[in-house]
């Protein structure tokens, strides 16, 4: 039996960000609308001043303010009316004390003017001159041209991942085109002679792959790209050529192991055989999911995942997809909600522990359960919104407290 | 001036699912793996039992267990070893008491064994004998076939988003292929003569187009699929035109005006020259987002969004979205962290208000700032990570207080 070489969560995370510290990702040109979800690899510096132009954010008219000052419902001032500004128009007219034009809602600000006086605190007296019923503030109703967004300032950061308003804030600056990173590549390995898949035909002993599924969809959201799943007999010289296909085009290699000593052995084995540092940890401490191997194969992450499908969730959540996030320079948040405990929670001390759990609404509040199963089962997946993290000092939290649950 | 009927937010959703509840979504059969974050459209229920064999949660010994009754360290039991389990394989192997077969982790329980013994609480004596030194308890270490989902039992429901622990579900199940619901069509219609697209050239007074890109974004994100959109003049028969083609290849018209009350005025006076119930509601107490206009035209469901970007997906999250969630029966549980607040926030007392805010990270906790700007700044989109909303009887938060961000 080999030396077990057991590591904390926060030292395996630690572990390869230093191991692969090399692995630069690549990036690519893509349309906005098609970077949705990606992470931006530029920082966006306005080439533009937005608005590009002093523009009015109400309706109503353009005036030099002093004109306005002291004017009551009672006293109202008079000005001239000198016509209007039309929408998206480049206009030459320019008023001067006692004039005023007619501006809408994000129109041209006319050159002369200093304010814009809101439509409802204006009365029209005829055609030709308009009464002022209220003062109106030096540059009040307008934006000024760069007032928005800054020419030469920084719009977007690196790292951030593209949603909605990001995509509204490039259209608005006029870039179609971002730089966003090229996803990395992922090689899903599941193993074990149990193990058929989803459209072989069913026999006795065998369990359908969930784990390459499972997986492939957790890569895909972290920003991953799934070059090639496979199932994999429990079988040295098979799986040693496998992971060696899997190193020609692959960036990161997962192997979702079989929960059997004898399966990970294999993983282990295999992982040695090639060149590189071989394997970093064996193990670590978190529940579920400690039959955990990280791995350097040619100087590529290789990650020997636990082969329950909770706990290679949990091994994927603590520990890629924080290294993903941090490789990409991801800014993101990870969303929860605050629960009230339905039950008491035991946690399992010396290790950090994922404990799925079952939401329920009530009275606009949130309450969790522990979802309950055997290690192993489907149904925790199925029966789960969601997970608390106990770290590895706690012990538990009682019946009432509040905690955060993380959503999948 | 037309007559405003003005509804609240409840009101105006409210609207929506009374006078749109017609309208069905339709569904599709997808491949699992093409089938994340849509919504299940059926009921999952299990045609097989799961697991379909009895099998072992630990690498260990099937037993009689009352031959482990009373074994210890100082006085174990000693049992025969008849074989071993092979993983993925059917046994025809058959135990009584005094004997014993060895079982990995995963593989099936042997014909009378009544419970599996850890391998760390047993020793082997030469080759053929095992001695046992803890108890096992009846079904100890066995999950049962039918334990994780019986067979003809619902595995998953109606209206759950699709996520990598329910393509692991319906992995373990066999079911490669699902029916989810089609997304319904949308149609993005940006109004005003100031407004130019992204390839554009740029002039004097013009402003690039936002909002058909922000939307998009949002309406795939909400389970949409967006069919065309386009930018039109502040013009009627213009407006009706584009309109009257987007009815007939679209389940939803989005229509997102310019900001001035001309504008508006167009928008609801195409609304109003089809058939349909016409204006059902012009004007949202939402701040921002007033100007926004409920509309059925032949049955559909027109919207007049307002031209500022912010007021816009403002409107889209808290009407459209929460109609698509509804129609789709999803069980969505919107994100949240929760923050105390940096500063004094003020609301718009009757009006529910969503403030967009910028978050920062100390020492674990999340503080949020209101991000400043005036309406129509696109820097209120770059800047902000969520938004608050306070409901229309409040009048704000103080310093220090902590409240639910909502995510973007």
């Amino acid at each position: 039996m080999d030396f077990f070489n057991v590591v904390t969560v926060e030292e395996g995370r630690q572990m390869l960000l230093d191991h692969f510290k090399d692995f630069q990702l690549e990036t690519e040109w893509v349309h906005i609308l098609d970077s949705v979800d990606r992470t931006l690899a530029e920082d966006i510096v306005s080439t533009i001043d937005v608005p590009d132009f002093d523009r009015s954010t109400v309706d109503g008219y353009g005036i030099v303010v002093e004109d306005s000052h002291g004017a009551t419902e009672a006293i109202p001032s008079i000005l001239d009316i000198r016509g209007e500004i039309r929408m998206g128009e480049l206009s030459d007219i320019k008023i001067s004390s006692g004039q005023t034009v007619y501006i809408p809602t994000g129109a041209m600000v006319p050159k002369g003017a200093t304010g814009v006086i809101m439509i409802e605190n204006t009365e029209k007296m005829g055609e030709d001159s308009l009464l002022l019923y209220k003062p109106v503030s030096k540059g009040e109703n307008i934006v000024y041209a760069g007032d928005d967004i800054k020419k030469g300032s920084p719009a977007l950061e690196k790292g951030r991942i593209i949603n909605a308003e990001v995509v509204g804030t490039l259209a608005a600056l006029g870039i179609p085109q971002v730089t966003v990173y090229k996803m990395p590549r992922f090689y899903i390995i599941s193993t074990g002679d149990e193990i058929i898949d989803i459209d072989e035909e069913m026999a006795p002993g065998k369990i359908r792959d969930i784990n390459s599924y499972a997986l492939q969809v957790m890569a895909e959201k972290a920003g991953g790209k799934v070059v090639h799943r496979s199932i994999i007999k429990d079988n040295y010289e098979l799986l040693r050529e496998e992971v060696k296909k899997a190193l020609e085009i692959a960036d990161i290699v997962l192997i979702s192991g079989g929960s059997s000593v004898g399966t990970r052995d294999y993983t282990d084995k295999v992982i040695k055989s090639f060149e590189g540092k071989g394997v970093l940890a064996h193990g670590l401490s978190i529940k579920p999911g400690k039959p955990t191997i990280i791995g350097d194969c040619e100087g590529k992450m290789v990650i020997g995942l636990p082969g329950h499908p909770v706990s290679s969730i949990v091994v994927f959540k603590a520990l890629i997809e924080d290294y993903l996030d941090k490789k990409l320079g991801n800014k993101r948040i990870q969303p929860y909600v605050t629960a009230t405990m339905d039950y008491n929670f035991p946690s399992s001390p010396g290790r950090e522990t994922y404990q799925m759990v079952t939401l329920r609404k009530e009275g606009g509040e949130y309450f969790a359960s522990p979802t309950h199963g055997k290690s192993g089962m489907i149904s925790l997946l199925s029966q789960s919104q969601g997970y608390m993290i106990f770290k590895s000092h706690e012990e538990g939290v009682n019946k009432g407290e509040k905690r955060e649950i993380f959503l999948f």
